[in-house]
């Protein structure tokens, strides 16, 4: 089952022109940075109740996050849900007829394993459902 | 100081057609639904851990949702952080220079009062700030 929202991701351009917003005008604590090289990020981490607000700075023009900036624009770029059956999850989520970006779980970044539903058969939300890793 | 993410407002088209999603893919428990006229939109509730999500389907074409998914298609509308003194975080958002759309906090749904940080000074994200009605 799904527990709780586990983190946003947010798209931007620069962590270091966007990180003094939510330390500054929001008074969010950010609570480290980190470079995931397989996705081309580089992410900073901020934490709100016991919801993750992930920012995401693509580190090369073929990132997925420069792709969706091209794209979009600044603003949020996925919703993760946390998850103690991230197969069994993806199953529900397949057998309803919602199309699978990632047939099996990946390791994502923060030792967990992951796994995306797509935008276009979630009404428009980025989906991602996460779990930690065994 | 902000306690944690209150919801996520997410523009769909019909209610109808994505509570679905949310309940049998996802597995979460729809708990209500509400029109608020004064927005020109329905919503319908989901909770996820300690996060409400709200689906925002808009009731006439002139309603702000209505012009969201004109111009964005289906997709994550807004976050909303709670906080225990909204006009003190509206200060302190004026005063590191992100703009405000509105300038005093007025009664929104949920016996709630809230007010948005406009998305152009906040890298994206339209934001809104809540707190539950003294």
């Amino acid at each position: 089952m799904i527990q709780k929202i586990d983190h946003l991701g947010i798209a931007v351009r620069s962590l270091a022109e966007t990180i003094p917003y939510y330390e500054k005008a929001l008074g969010l604590h950010c609570h480290g940075t980190e470079e995931v090289e397989s996705q081309g990020v580089k992410t900073a981490f901020f934490e709100a109740g016991d919801v993750h607000i992930e920012l995401l700075e693509p580190t090369n023009p073929e990132s997925p996050i420069a792709k969706f900036l091209d794209k979009n624009g600044e603003g949020i770029h996925h919703i993760a849900f946390a998850t103690d059956d991230i197969k069994g999850q993806l199953t529900k989520a397949s057998d309803e007829g919602i199309r699978l970006i990632n047939q099996e779980p990946f390791e994502g970044a923060a030792n967990k394993m992951v796994a995306f539903l797509h935008p276009k058969s979630t009404h428009g939300v980025l989906t991602e459902l996460c779990m930690p890793k065994e």
